[in-house]
Parts: structure tokens; C-alpha cells; sequence
């Protein structure tokens, strides 16, 4: 299915905020506020000005910063929140209601009534100061489909600029996500945001489905940090789009990927993991036989991303047991040296025999292969 | 949609190999093969024989072990390759066929009938020594599935056990999974085996929509470490069907994942990544001050899994600026401290604010809270 336009709602500042090592100070907020900026997402979101003293003055000076994304800020649904919130400068207030437990008592109906109230005064409250406000349900995959439709249906009638869609716990299926933005989408008029944690792994495949059925704006933040095991990476969802409809990110930076993440994880303490999208440590590296031969004759065999794109390069690793006749050639090539298809085999057995005990560095492997021949 | 009875193909002795920074010793294979028999993975998969002198040691040597779990090789489809492969004590031999380039002359309608006559070879000769086989194109998704049916249709009249789709380059999307193993779930009798790798994260989303779709097996890597970012995390994926239907993974030892994951992690000298499902160092972490409250009166509220069935514990962080009213009564409550809900509010206010500097440690936080009450 083809997506339609959409925008990033970039949470570092706020979801990143909850992630166990997180700790930013305003310096290291405002670096990754412009980080982001440069980078190209359409709004950041930092946490709420009620949270502690320092929080609503960093709050505050990202907002005057002179960035081109918009400025959110993330508040309970309550009016005093909502009161603070609209004078800190922040382009646009998200409400969330509720908790968990407050949402098991929403899906036995009987506050339902409730909620409505009290959302719709807040998002009133918000709109009456010229904001924009999204108002979204927590935990959204373990509530009663139709009271939340009761809920969205009442909200959209105010015109806000998003409802939003939330897998608080990590529990939603790629098909379970299509299907019930499918029907927000089909029972709202207003955006539709979508805010995916990764607790079973699908948090970048559940918030593709989401645009697929109709989401506009979706959550991230760099590395994918947050509570628990996080939600969204930002590298990651970038990644999944690129790679079904390119024209969706050209209007970003991507460049500048490999660096905003080295930045946040020297800043939380953790190593960029090796399994993040486009700007892992690994993402680029051939070492199996059979991929470094396709891959040096034509890179796409192995690679459906240029890594040139993200300011990278491929390495192609040679001088270990799993490598090839192909690699070999290509190495001995490099340097200058003519071999026989003879000479190759043998000397990919040699490599072979020597890195079983381990890989051989570059310079070994040169050595190696230098000596092959008579000088 | 339910999915049917399936089985691990745990390939961290095969594709973890591939991985970049791995080289693992024989006493490391044996190590690593003896924790995954011991959780109960049904195969695992090594290194072809055929890749170095001390590979096909390795191999012998792991088939030799007294395991459960039956004991497979991945080669060429070639029938030198084969034919080592059967002497090494191997329970079956899973052969792929051709390179992505390979896999493009095929989808131009080349060499069609030269893949069904070389794979039937390879095949018929496997099973006239008794074992297993597996037969599977690699970059399922970038060939022409038209093409991709007639060879697993003609090989399948050969009843191999299981024919493999692998998301090669892992650029497939969950609906994409699903509608092509649906088809070849049409089209053949035998097993079906998937394979995907996680340049776009989506490697568990596409794994589990393979199952949905009537896939049998799943290749996994402990951590999912592989070439470039690797593939399918075997906790991951155990966590993603633990939260759809539990009684899936009932047969398995889920309490030994923690430490299968630390292992392996040492082992190739990489973190377990904060986003890992289940063993991840903050996976039952709790910060914010919403989420730290609920989860002390009703876990359920922000976790789907209990940490205890993986030996582990949940943590719930107090001395920071997120933190939350409730979660300050709770720690006090549980250091014997009787206070009115005027001083918890005190309390938690003088909290953030000194929590704004960096987070307060256990000690610093109790001494606070123990200061606060008359001696």
C-alpha cells in the first residue's frame, strides 16, 4: 500500500528521557534538539514542564530556540498540566489520559463519559491558546476497540490537530496495528500519530503498519531509546521507508544518522547496538564467501542501501576461514599482484588453515599474499 | 491467526559466524551448542564443512555431542559440498542455491530448469544417505515469484523436508512475508522453513508473519548476531510468541535466555542491546513516575511478561526527576516511614529538584526520605 506524506514526531527529549541511563543535561538537550533540527524531523517532543524544575526550563529554552521543527510537550490530561504547559512556548501540547489501570475501568464503560469531559475541556483549554493538541488513549491495544472509537469520534469533533494511538506495552502484531488504525482512520477526520515500544522486537514493523493504514505522524527517538527496551529508532523507521518508498525521506538529512546516534549513545552510556539500521558499527560489512564475491562485483546483491547515502562505506572483511577465492583475487589484485586461478585456491586454503585460529589483520593478509610470489 | 506447531532452526553456529567481530572457538561451539540444547532449540545449524579445516572439526565434533536438538550444516548447492557434508555426522544438510546474481539471470527465466536439475541432484543425493534435507533460494523477495514456485514445486515432488524462503537482504515488509509464504504455502506439501535478516529491524515482525502465513521453522542467532546486523534474535522471537500464544513456546527453558544472550555477547565482544526483548539490562525497568506507580500496585500494567519466568527481577527507579508521588510513598512506606500525603508531595517536589543534577542513588534517596521524619 502506498503512504501517503507523514512526519516524525521525534521523542528523545521525552520518551529518550525515560530510558534507564538517560540523564540529559540542558547543553546536551539543546545539542540534541539541534541535531534533530538539522537532521530534518517535522517536531520534537520534550517531556512535560510539570515533571521537575529543570525539565520546564530546558522546556523552555529549546522552544525559543530558532529551530524549524515545531516544539511539543507531552502532559497528563489534566487542566492544571495543560495551564503550565501553554506558557513555556511550545508550538503544540499532547495530552495523554489515563493509565493502564485507568483504562481497564474506560474499557468496562463506565468512564467513558468521563474521559470525554475531561479530554474535551483540556483540548478546548489548549485550542482557545492558539496551540496545537493532540490528544491520545495509553495502552491502546488492550482497550474495548469501540469505546475508544467513542472516545476519538467525540475528540475529532473539536477539530484537534491528532488523536493518537499508543502500544504502551510493546504487544501489538504488524496486522493487529493495521487493523485498528484502519478503523480510527476510517472514524476520525483529524491526523493520526502512533507511538510503538519494542518490548517483542516489532516496534519499527508496527509503526510501518500504521502508515499503511492511513497513520500520519509516528514516534521516535534516536537509537530507539525509552522506557524499558525503548520504542521506535528513529535510524531504523528511516531505514524500513527508504527502503519501500525512497521518496518519502529525501527530505531529510540522512547523513547526519550515523553521527546523532553515536552522539545520544555516548551520552547514555551505551554502544550504538550492532544491530541498529544504516548506522550499526556492522551494518555495512561483508564477510561470508559468497557475499563478498557478489557484493565487490555489484554492492546491491548484499546491500539495498548505498552507504555512501549515510556518509559510510562498505568494508569487506577477508582474512578469515569463511572467506573466498573471489575476495582473494580481488585482494591480491589490489595490490598490484597477478595470480593464476591456481595460485588463488591454494592461497585461499592457507587463509583458510591460518584464521581458524583466528582472523588474520590486513597486514597479514598482504604478507600472506606478497609472498605468493616471486618478488 | 493461529499459528500451528513450529520449530527453532538455531543457526548462532552458522550465520553468527557471520557476524563480524565472531570467531568462536571449539570449546566456544561446544559451549554455545550445549546451552542451546539445553533451552531446547529442535536443530542447530553450523558452518559448511567445506569453509576450513577446522570448521569441518567443528562440526564433526558438535555432531558427536549427546543433543537433543538434531544437528545440520549449510552448504552449496554443489555436489562436492554435499558430499563432504554427509560424512560428518550431521542429522541433515541444508543446501541454498546460487548468489543474488545467480538469483537474477534465474528471474530473467534463464536458468530455471538448470536450478531444478542441479538442486534435484544435490537433493536425491542427500536423501540416499538418510538424512534430512532442506532446500532454499536466498533472496526470496527480489525474484520473481513465478519462477521462485516452479522450483520449489519440481523439488518438492522430491519430498525433501522443508524448501527455504530467506529475506536475504532483509528489505521484505510483513505483508510482503505474508503473501509469499501463503503462496508457497499453496504450492508445496513439504515443511517451510524462513530466514530473514534486519537491515529495516523488521527481521521478528517478518519472522512471526511467516508463521502466520504457515511457515514451520525459523532460523534464529542468539542476540540475532549475522552478517551486517544480523537476523531473527532467538529471545526476540520467543518473546513475540510468548505475547500471542504462550503455549507455543511452553516446551522450552525460557529462564536460560539471560545468560544464553550474556554468553554470546561476551563471546564477540558486544553489549546485549539495550532494545533486546526479555534479556536486555533495562527490559523490566521502570522510570517514569506513571508508569513506576502502576506497575507497584499491578505489574501487568507496563509489562506483558513476568521477569521471573526468565529469572530475572523487575526495577523500579525512584531518585530522579520523572519520578512520581507514589513511587516516593512506596519507598518510604518500605523503609518503615509512616508520612501524610502533604509530606510525600514535599517530598517528591524536593526529589525532582535535586534530582535535576543527576539521579539520586538508593542511599542518597533513603537518607533523604529517613531525614524528612523526626528521629
Amino acid at each position: 500500500m502506498t503512504i501517503r506524506a507523514f512526519k516524525i514526531i521525534e521523542s528523545t527529549l521525552r520518551e529518550g528521557e525515560q530510558f534507564a541511563r538517560a540523564h540529559f543535561t540542558p547543553s546536551q538537550k539543546a545539542a540534541i534538539a539541534q541535531m534533530l533540527d538539522e537532521f530534518g524531523v517535522e517536531y520534537l517532543e520534550l517531556t512535560s514542564p510539570c515533571a521537575s524544575p529543570q525539565s520546564e526550563a530546558d522546556l523552555r529554552t529549546v522552544a525559543a530556540l530558532p529551530l524549524r521543527a515545531k516544539v511539543l510537550t507531552h502532559v497528563r490530561c489534566h487542566l492544571d498540566d495543560a495551564r503550565l504547559a501553554v506558557t513555556t512556548g511550545a508550538d503544540g501540547i499532547d495530552v495523554l489520559f489515563g493509565t493502564s489501570s485507568a483504562m481497564r475501568s474506560f474499557s468496562h464503560g463506565k468512564t467513558v463519559d468521563e474521559i470525554i469531559e475531561a479530554g474535551s475541556e483540556v483540548v478546548r483549554f489548549i485550542q482557545s491558546q492558539g496551540l496545537e493538541v493532540r490528544f491520545s488513549s495509553e495502552d491502546s491495544f488492550r482497550s474495548e476497540p469501540r469505546d475508544l472509537l467513542r472516545v476519538y469520534q467525540a475528540i475529532d469533533r473539536l477539530h484537534p490537530q491528532r488523536v493518537g494511538l499508543a502500544d504502551t506495552v510493546g504487544i501489538a502484531t504488524p496486522s493487529q496495528v493495521f487493523e485498528l488504525v484502519s478503523m480510527v482512520r476510517k472514524a476520525v477526520d483529524c491526523d493520526i500519530e502512533f507511538h510503538a515500544h519494542n518490548d517483542t522486537g516489532c516496534a519499527i514493523a508496527n509503526a510501518f503498519a500504521a502508515l499503511e493504514a492511513g497513520a500520519t505522524h509516528i514516534d521516535t527517538t534516536v537509537l530507539g531509546i525509552g522506557e524499558r527496551n525503548g520504542i521506535v529508532p528513529l535510524s531504523g523507521m528511516i531505514a524500513r521507508l527508504l527502503s519501500v518508498q525512497p521518496e518519502l525521506v529525501d527530505q531529510y538529512r540522512l547523513e547526519t544518522l550515523p553521527g546523532l546516534d553515536r552522539m545520544v549513545a555516548a551520552m547514555v552510556g551505551i554502544e550504538v547496538p550492532f544491530n541498529a539500521a544504516l548506522t550499526s558499527e556492522t551494518a555495512f560489512h561483508h564477510k561470508a564467501g559468497m557475499h563478498t564475491n557478489a557484493v565487490l562485483n555489484d554492492p546491491s546483491t548484499y546491500e539495498i542501501f548505498d552507504p555512501a547515502r549515510f556518509g559510510r562505506e562498505r568494508t569487506v572483511m577477508t582474512g578469515h576461514r569463511l572467506t573466498g577465492r573471489h575476495a582473494i583475487a580481488h585482494r591480491a589484485s589490489s595490490l598490484g599482484l597477478t595470480l593464476t586461478d591456481h595460485e588463488v585456491r591454494t592461497l585461499t586454503a592457507e587463509v583458510k588453515r591460518r584464521a581458524d585460529s583466528g582472523p588474520l589483520t590486513n597486514d597479514e593478509l598482504d604478507d600472506l599474499l606478497r609472498g605468493s610470489v616471486p618478488a
